[in-house]
């Protein structure tokens, strides 16, 4: 890779460098680091993104619940999307429930819309002859757009940025999803990030039953939240459907068939043996160590960057995962 | 596409509905749109984007300067490139020097990171024996990262977004370029969003010259605002890019030539024959049709959406291209 180092710009080149130089991280010094972190502090960190999660503990990163983790499988690769029946059980049920009657092998990406989203499903839903046939009693169609705050989304559960947000009154992460609140109301909600996966729906908020699913591929359309329900993220895979050919119909719907990506198979992980399992290990977001993160990338360092930003929009907060080992 | 209308979720239903009817706009609905779009306004816009540009003039469009049009030729088709002269006339003449000397002519895309940028230029940059030589003088290596105001970026030139933004102290639009701009230093520049065109460095803000370049293909990453040159934007065929397989190695870098994407050509649209060219209009951002239509995404209305967003972020606001009649 030396071949291309210098070509490298416009990022990165310092995580490069440190990734090189085998840094190991005191306790004292992430306790500096922790402490430029706070909302206001003028004070620069002095690690990298990637020097602090080198630098991370075990306990700083979590094993995603296999019972609430799906695997994708495409012909070129697996994506693994984390479930988030926290803000949308009743979907996630009826997902899973789909996903355990097979409902979509075989079924394939029927839109790629740049910047926007790619959508998965039967393409033959609107033929009553040869849609596919739900076996399983879904649970409800009405939209989960919001959760009243709990202990699990809310509190110490979630970490919320220093930054104002033009969408929401407060934003932050829970349980490594972008999220919104609203104190006033109580409400938390899912936010429309790169990556995140929502419920297709028609015109009315209770059309949208979860056998048609997308995920955002391009910048983030907030304009979404708390339109439609979000159900989760992608993990690991991402790249395999950003990478799908743009639909050349309208909305990037694909105007033949032969133009869609299959999917082979759609799992739940619980159900797949273990052997056969992505593992799989996220960061963490109710540590002091993402709020660390966090403050990186809010004012980068390094050699690369010579205007640190002093802000970071809710979707530009990277969400590591990482091989176990 | 009756097939699939049930499916389209999560968007635009209702632009196709828009589209099947035919809609023709009077001036006096104009001027009631245009009132509502105005800053504070609570009144909510009753014409959706495409219902206004189905109802727009020819007066609200404006054809590129063929002379700061740039066409990147894939083996898929052509990427249209305008060029910012007005924020960045050193490198857009180094680029367009380039391109006259035919530099880019086989050179490849070297990257394309998932959710970040793809990256063109020569491959063999980092060897001396194979590398392209630059038979042009080039102007400078110096950064151009904001301009001071000048009535052709700020003034009636400018169109302010009525929103809140967390990088900089007010965002708009000029010339059909996302920008920032600061009213204390008075200093106007562009915005890194989806489809924005830079120049690739190294650490050193003067190590860009403008042999390597880089297109934004994911969320908007403002933290690279005025820390790199922008030079313009893609108008069309960023699907051709932003498809691209992603790359393996560090930092979405292609680890073998046989991965890159090669370029057949670029040309400045102006040393193309006139038939040949790309026959495009796009969008006037200094009407009051713009901020109509501003307006019209930032309070969505129409069937699909329930609940308005009242805001929205710059990179989300479209900047319209059609084909000339």
């Amino acid at each position: 890779m030396k071949l291309l180092n210098r070509a490298i710009s416009p990022l990165f080149t310092k995580r490069l460098l440190a990734a090189a130089c085998c840094l190991s991280l005191s306790a004292g010094a992430l306790a500096a680091v922790v402490e430029a972190a706070k909302p206001g502090s003028k004070a620069a960190p002095k690690l990298s993104m990637s020097e602090l999660l080198k630098a991370s503990a075990a306990s700083d990163w979590r094993t995603p619940d296999p019972e609430n983790t799906l695997y994708l499988e495409m012909d070129k690769g697996r994506v693994v999307i984390a479930l988030a029946p926290g803000f949308a059980p009743m979907h996630v049920a009826n997902i899973k429930a789909l996903v355990r009657e097979n409902f979509f092998d075989g079924s394939a990406f029927m839109r790629s819309q740049d910047n926007y989203v790619a959508q998965w499903g039967d393409p033959n839903e609107e033929d009553a002859a040869k849609k596919r046939q739900v076996k399983s009693t879904l649970l409800t169609k009405d939209p989960e757009l919001s959760v009243k705050y709990t202990a699990a989304n809310s509190g110490a559960a979630f970490t919320r940025l220093p930054d104002v947000d033009g969408y929401a009154p407060q934003v932050g992460h829970v349980d490594g999803f972008a999220a919104a609140r609203d104190p006033k109301m109580h409400q938390t909600w899912l936010a429309h990030c790169y990556a995140s996966v929502g419920v297709g729906r028609g015109n009315e908020t209770n059309s949208g039953d979860g056998t048609s699913l997308y995920v955002v591929n391009g910048n983030a359309p907030r304009h979404l939240d708390r339109n439609v329900t979000v159900v989760g993220r992608v993990l690991l895979g991402m790249e395999l459907i950003s990478s799908l050919p743009r639909g050349t119909g309208p909305m990037g719907f694909y105007e033949t068939a032969g133009q869609m990506s299959t999917i082979k198979a759609m799992r739940v992980a619980a159900d797949v043996p273990e052997a056969e399992r992505s593992k799989l290990e996220v960061l963490r977001t109710d540590t002091p160590l993402f709020k660390a993160v966090v403050e990186a990338q809010r004012n980068r360092g390094g050699e690369w960057y010579k205007r640190p930003a002093g802000h970071i929009e809710l979707c530009n907060v990277p969400l590591p995962v990482r091989l176990q080992k």
